[in-house]
This record gives structure tokens, C-alpha cells and sequence, in this order.
């Protein structure tokens, strides 16, 4: 039993059988189940399989910032809890159980995070929504169901991924007024459009956010236009990486962009056969956090800038 | 004859006949085949002509700017002319013989105006184009063909028309190496491009430009990202028009962002129904000066303040 355990393949249940559920949270709750079934019996070895087994997810899983802030987290969480006992059952019991705490905490950080801005939809908002993201749904489902606030929403379809239109028929679902509109034209609507919010697949240190790509140009509109562009997301998706430029993340390179001369007769060729392009399958891009007014997280509302301070608490304290 | 002569249908069909005519070269070619076939016997006669011909013109076809500021060409054209001759007949002959003359000339427009952009393509650029355009696409192949400078072109998708397949496909074939990216990405590969090409639909006084709609959040990320951002375009695409925002066109209006309080059930009810809304088929929009570098014209290349003297030496002198 213990022998065929493989974590990518729980890790994917996991996300397959809740689709409410984030990749943080199903890599720290694969990390845990892991636990439950491998039974190590020396706190090094317990250290030595949930680093191994992070790696192992981390490299298995494409696009894994998200994932990989769960799994530090969760390492973060063992390494501080190992040494407060003294004999190793109850360490072990505790640390299972302890550890499903964790995960119940990180669920209801999304229902906090959208708590604490539901202040900022106001009556007769137009607002407009990036992408898919569970935690901005569920505020906006709160502000019109429990605070009964009338507003509108534009949602951009969100190319490559489409997940746009998942979103626009979710609210639709939901009574709330909704069009989608294509990518290019937000600079089009900035105009008539009081707030931004988009929701975040990670968070680096700087504050800036990682996130479904065109975040940052319409990060840049808003600055350009004078709105507010707020981020809604939970504390667990803090990273710790420094990204320095909208494309400064761990992913593939365009073969256009990279070419050196003597490859381009090949990039010609290739093309031609291939017309999907690694570009345009690129799925996030990150936005500095000079285009951030503020960050709705469950710790309450953060300026960019205080990212890095909560994340010295955690690794630090 | 004279009386079932159709305007539109001549114009659409010089579009048609021809791939490589321009909106407002199509409608000043219509004109002249209108005066050419109507005959009429007096001044006054002609003029009134030309306007009707013209207002039904802007009216029977949507997204009209480029091609309004053809039909002003050409009235401005014929008023300037039609005092000159002291008898009628020969004013006529000249008019219809000058009118052919004139389309020749805004035809050759192009390649002056291509011509005039290749001191800017350099070796090893990485050239960002949005959306197709048939001077760029001169100019760029221009710069391969007699230049034989080696550089790479990246094409926006531009979503709604995904006209830019289009672009990159005809590049390929040139040989030109290129890649589409999705409209979200542009933000991704500013970084990585050395300067940005349009073309455009019409040029307004203030120099701004009125193009494919995303150009104007393309230009916003130019501008914060300090990369040039070029216009190239011919001089009969300047339009008199002045618009204040991206959004400021003579267009159809989104019913989400229009809508009061009480027509938002209709909206609901109809959206459902009809997922493609007025918003995701918006085709234009307009980017204001500020974030053009230059215009390359086939009367030079300008800067955008130089497009009102322009104006005015054509409309005042």
C-alpha cells in the first residue's frame, strides 16, 4: 500500500473531486494523506518524504506557483511543530491531525478574504472581473445574496483559457448583471468602469500579484486611468519569489523570442506546421505591485507592501 | 441607367473586386463612377450629388470613419475645383479626369508611407504589429524583400475579427519569422519587443488614432513600458473628428454599462439568451496622442501635433 502511493495522482483526486477546491490547498491535503499512509517512524524521515514528495509535485504539475506556496507552507508548518514534542506517536498523531486543521483554516480563508470586501462593492458599481477565480465569485455572490447591493459586472472572456465565459454564466446564475467582453476591449470599457477586482494564483513578496494572463495590462490601464484595481485572494497563496517583470516567472520560453539567428530557419518551419505557439498557450503573467491599490485577504486588507511583512511573520516568528 | 444606380453596391463591390483597396479609396472611387454615370448639368446639381451619395454612403455601412473621411476628401476636392472653369463642360470632363488622378494618387500612398517607415525597421528587431493591416504589411515586407534586414515579428490574435491569422499567415509566407500571441500576452512580451507598428482606420485632428480595437491598451503599455509605439498610415485617412476617450466614438453603446435600474432584468433575460453582446463585437477604439510616438505618413513622418496642420493646410489653405 505504502510502496504505490503517488501524490500527483491523489493531488489531481483531490482537485477533481471538489471543483471548489485550490491547488494550495490539495497539495498541503495530498502532503497530509501522504502522512496518514506512509507512517514514518523517525522525525528525519518524516522531513526527508514531505520534501521529496513536495518536489515530486512541484515537478509533475505544470504552472505550479500556487501549489508550490501550499506545499512550503505546509513544510514551514512541520518543521515548527516537530520539535515541541517529546515523544514521537504523539508528535506524529498530532501532526496528522493538526495538519487537517490546517487544511479546514485555509478553506474558510476564502470565505474571510470576500468577508472583508464585500465594503468596497457599492450600489450602481460597474465592475470588472479578469478571468475565473473562485474567491472574487464568492464575494460577489455575497455583496448581491446577503447585502442585497445592486451592481454590474464585466467579465473579459480571458484568452487563451476562456474561463471568462465560466465565470459570466456562474453570475449570471447568480442574478447578477453580466456581459463578457473580448480582452481587447478593456482599455475600450476602463472608462465606465468603477473597480477592478481580479483574484490571484500567487502573490510574490513584493506584493505584486501572479495571475491569469493580461492582469498586468490591465493592471496598467487602471493606473493609467486612475481606478482601482484590488486583488482578492487568500494568505496562503503568499509566495516567496521575486519576480522583477511581467515574464520574469518560472515557465517556457517563446521560440521567436529566444531565437538566435541560425535557429530562425527552423522557427520558419516549425511555425508553420504548429500555429499554436508556446505564447499562446502562456497562462499567467505577473503584475508589479505598483498597479495595486490593495490586497482583500483574510489577514484583512493589505497594502502591497504589507505582503512582505506577513510573510516575515510566518517564516520568521 | 442613372436612376437605379446603387452607391453602396458599387463600393462594396470595389472592395470585393480589389483586396488591396482601402475603405476610403473605395469610396472616392465610387464617387467619381457615381459622376461619371449621373451626368448631372449644373454645378449645384453635382454637389448635391456628391453629399446625398455620400450621407447614404456613412449610413448604409457600418464602422464608417475611414470612409467618411474619404467622401470629405472628395467633396472638399470637388468644391476647391469647381470655381476654377469658367464653362461647365469642360469642369465636369476635369473633375471625373481628376477624380481618377486623385485615386491614383491616395493608391500610391501607401507605398510612399511604407516607404518612409523603413529607416526604422532595424537587424534584430522584434517588431510587435496588432491586428492586420495592409501598409504595415508593405512596409514590413518592403524592409525584408529590398532591405534584407533580418527581424522577427510577433502579431497579436485581435480578438474580436482575429484578423491578425491573417497578418501572420501573409508574413510567413514572406518569410518573415513570426509568431501570434493571445491580445492578453501583449503585456507579457513588451518587455522583449524593441518597438510597436499599427496601422489605422483614421486619424483624428488631435493625432490620436482610431484603429482595431486593444490599440489603445497596446499603446498605454508602450508608453509605461517606454517602448515606441508607431503609426503608419496613409495622409487621407486624417479624419476632423475629435475624440476625448478610447470609448468616445460614434458607435453603438453596451446595454450593461447604458442600462438604468430598471431595464437590468431585460438585460439578464436577453443575455442569457444571446451570449454574444453588443460589447464583445465592438470592432474600434480610440488611442490618444500621448501615446503615439510617431506617425509615418506618406507626406513624412509626423509627429501627432503635426496631424492638425495637416489638416488645415488641406481643409483652410
Amino acid at each position: 500500500m505504502s510502496q504505490d502511493f503517488d501524490i500527483t495522482q491523489v493531488y489531481l483526486k483531490f482537485l477533481e473531486d471538489d471543483q471548489d477546491m485550490t491547488m494550495p490547498i490539495a497539495a498541503i491535503e495530498s502532503l497530509v494523506t501522504m502522512l496518514r499512509i506512509k507512517q514514518p517512524s523517525t522525525s528525519s524521515e518524516l522531513i526527508n518524504l514531505v520534501k521529496s514528495n513536495t518536489d515530486k509535485l512541484k515537478s509533475s504539475i505544470s504552472n505550479a506557483i500556487s501549489l508550490s506556496a501550499g506545499c512550503d507552507l505546509f513544510m514551514r508548518f512541520v518543521l515548527r511543530n516537530i520539535n515541541l514534542y517529546s515523544d514521537w506517536e504523539s508528535c506524529r498523531r498530532d501532526l496528522v491531525e493538526n495538519g487537517e486543521l490546517f487544511v479546514q483554516r485555509a478553506k474558510e480563508s476564502r470565505s474571510k478574504a470576500a468577508q472583508f470586501g464585500l465594503p468596497f462593492i457599492k450600489d450602481d458599481d460597474i465592475i470588472l472581473v479578469h478571468s475565473f477565480s473562485r474567491v472574487v465569485y464568492q464575494m460577489l455572490l455575497m455583496a448581491k445574496k446577503e447585502k442585497l447591493i445592486r451592481f454590474r459586472v464585466i467579465v473579459t472572456e480571458s484568452r487563451p483559457s476562456e474561463k471568462g465565459y465560466h465565470m459570466a454564466s456562474l453570475l449570471r446564475t447568480a442574478g447578477i448583471p453580466v456581459e463578457v467582453i473580448v480582452d481587447n476591449a478593456v482599455g475600450y470599457v476602463i472608462h465606465k468602469v468603477d473597480k477592478i477586482i481580479v483574484g490571484a494564483e500567487g502573490v510574490a513578496e513584493s506584493g505584486g500579484i501572479i495571475n491569469h494572463i493580461g492582469s498586468y495590462q490591465i493592471g496598467c490601464l487602471a493606473k493609467t486611468n486612475n481606478k482601482p484595481f484590488y486583488v482578492v485572494t487568500e494568505s496562503h497563496k503568499f509566495v516567496r519569489l521575486f519576480p522583477l517583470a511581467p515574464d520574469d516567472l518560472p515557465n517556457q520560453i517563446s521560440p521567436v523570442l529566444s531565437a538566435t539567428n541560425s535557429s530562425i530557419n527552423a522557427i520558419l518551419e516549425s511555425e508553420s506546421d504548429n500555429p499554436k505557439s508556446l505564447l499562446s498557450i502562456q497562462q499567467i503573467d505577473f503584475t508589479p505591485h505598483e498597479f495595486i491599490t490593495a490586497l482583500i485577504t483574510d489577514l484583512g486588507v493589505l497594502t502591497p507592501s504589507a505582503v512582505s511583512e506577513e510573510l516575515i511573520k510566518i517564516w520568521y516568528d
